[in-house]
């Protein structure tokens, strides 16, 4: 390991992009981690991510107590507050100048790819500047659709609550029959889309089809499936990611845009329109009667009291770990989640280059998905499998019969 | 208590309407409080409600182990599957033919209004026929819109998911802010949309408005009362009975339709129409740029894990009450939850008349809504806290400001 020189200052952490059930707890394994180094002195968080940087919106984090951010780490959505802005060189300059006005020298930034992008420009800023200070940028995403990383924080308590809602989703279309549509988040990356196969418990439980967004989607073949899949049960749960295009990487929802609505006012996300799409034509193509659909919406990624154990404490750890690597080992980088290549589950904390993250996603990968495009695979559901960890336990009656 | 003459014979159990989260326990409260009783002979479910009646399409519950009904009551939505049949009066004939001949002394239907009335007319017959058993309604319904009851088992565990992911969309809302708009189920009666309330800790969290069935929906009030707390907190969290109706008793999205549709083919539930429709008015009437909204939909009635005590335990004692009733003191009736007068929460069960609880719903008192209409009282918060039980705590960083 490289040892660095030893680098006195105060710390500055946000959070930015799309909440998380356990993005607190990256937050709090920062800061208790920084209470262990004499070298970081004053430690402040910024107030909607970047913004708050922009505006100096500081809050003392030094002042908080143990148990506070205890239960502040339980908590989900970011407790510093979030943003959505992609900041231009300029924003980063500036960010850069508030930086050395408050003489930060650590920085950590919780987010996703484009954050990591903004902590590489920061970076590249301040070594042109010759100033010298530890710039991380901390991952998370429900998306799980980072670089370098096995999987993210926050995608596992995501993926819980996808397969504990498909779980009862199950056990409701089961007690009245028809098919159920389910909309799940993730734009490009189908991971969470398909962490509804862990709802599967008995051989007829659904989701009985999984469609990712990275494969092409065909309304005819998607009426087909479900077809077959009724023929044969009765019943049909079906798990679609909110991301599924056309062949031509049209996002379904717009290619039938004029098809349901002559106003072209249709919003591509964060509402039920990609479900109740899917459901009419279902309906108006099969004729099917019983058709029902959900998009599950932001419940999926900031609801209390249902996080993944593993995740939650993955979580901490990067937090605690950017703050270790900064003070000794590396001068920049992201924290990134690997797997151990043993038998038994365990993970590695890495640090990896700031660009190799930024940008780009990741998408699941090709053995991850069925030949047929419409479900996963079993090397799927041993990959996810430790990352969720413990679910409910489903029963079901034994339907002795009666003689 | 009146003491009923012994009657031997086998007991009958079916399922009916949407499944709850606890429909089970009642199930197994019933089957196991049954063994308890030497007049009930053999124990069979109907597949199906009043459909498996109909078709004979029965399962020995007898055989089950008191293991594996466990696990069963601790799983969300109907066993024995269920129906959304409304029996003929003919119906109802053949049923009481196929109770007779199958000797069928105890009958007992989980359900809502609608099963009470199925369970009344069934009873009709018999004592028009002067077939002697002994027939019950066991209460159900998320919706708690039951008459005779203070409240029916499965909306405790609905309302604490609805809580809950009240609870995390409010830290989303504040992270990235805007409005959000949430609907909750419940077609005429709002207990389930008011038990949002429940996830206010700090004095700004949200539901900041409440819309209920109860009082008449202004599309001009609520852009209205939504810029009002926009002004005020720069965000804001709604939520919506899918119940909701202008002055005139028509459905909004109805009210809406050629507004947003030129299509004429909008279904009215089981879709994110109104949540669509919401937003889309509020944008276009008030410029607010961030409006999202989900809808809860099936999630609400089935999901697992996620129950409340107090509603679990009662479902239980509905069941075991009704076959108690039925062996030794009542002939007839519907079990009913009734509140104790204490000032510490408890509950009686008691059999109240088939007819009393049937067809027609409760909906939310006058004292449980505030004067405005688009909100709760504290009455209501009262009322609702013990049903519901704990939820989880949230925290919050106290922001001490920096020097």
């Amino acid at each position: 390991m490289p040892t660095l020189p030893p680098l006195s200052g105060n710390m500055l952490i946000a959070q930015s992009g799309g909440p998380t059930a356990v993005i607190n707890q990256t937050l709090v394994g920062a800061v208790l981690e920084a209470r262990n180094h004499p070298e970081i002195k004053k430690v402040f968080g910024a107030m909607h991510g970047i913004q708050g940087i922009l505006d100096e919106n500081f809050v003392d984090l030094g002042k908080e107590t143990p148990a506070n951010l205890e239960r502040v780490a339980q908590t989900p959505s970011s407790a510093l507050g979030s943003v959505r802005k992609k900041p231009t060189a300029e924003d980063c300059a500036a960010i850069f100048e508030v930086l050395r006005k408050n003489d930060i020298r650590y920085f950590f930034y919780i987010g996703g790819n484009d954050s990591a992008e903004t902590t590489h420009i920061i970076h590249e800023h301040a070594r042109k500047a010759k100033f010298e200070f530890r710039c991380f940028h901390l991952c998370k995403t429900i998306d799980n659709d980072l670089r370098q990383n096995d999987h993210t924080p926050g995608f596992g308590s995501a993926a819980k609550f996808v397969a504990c809602a498909f779980m009862g989703d199950n056990q409701d279309n089961r007690a009245l029959g028809g098919v159920k549509i389910n909309i799940i988040m993730g734009r490009h990356a189908g991971f969470l889309t398909a962490a509804s196969a862990l709802a599967r418990v008995y051989p007829d439980d659904g989701p009985h089809l999984i469609y990712l967004p990275e494969r092409p989607f065909s309304m005819d073949q998607f009426c087909e499936d479900v077809k077959k899949v009724m023929d044969k049960t009765g019943r049909c749960v079906v798990a679609v990611s909110e991301g599924v295009c056309d062949g031509k990487g049209t996002p379904i929802i717009a290619a039938f845009t004029k098809e349901v609505d002559s106003h072209g006012n249709i919003q591509l996300s964060g509402n039920g329109a990609l479900g109740d799409l899917l459901a009419d034509e279902l309906k108006k193509r099969t004729g099917i009667r019983r058709v029902r659909a959900d998009t599950f919406g932001y419940l999926q990624r900031s609801f209390p009291g249902l996080v993944s154990e593993t995740d939650a404490a993955e979580a901490r750890e990067v937090g605690a770990s950017g703050v270790r690597f900064s003070v000794k080992e590396h001068e920049n980088g992201s924290v990134a989640i690997q797997r151990k290549k043993t038998k038994k589950y365990g993970v590695d904390f890495v640090r990896v280059p700031l660009k190799s993250v930024a940008k780009d996603t990741r998408h699941m990968p090709a053995a991850h998905i069925n030949k047929a495009g419409n479900d996963v695979t079993k090397a799927f559901v041993d990959y996810v499998t430790p990352i969720v960890g413990k679910l409910p336990e489903m029963g079901r009656l034994k339907n002795h019969p009666v003689k």
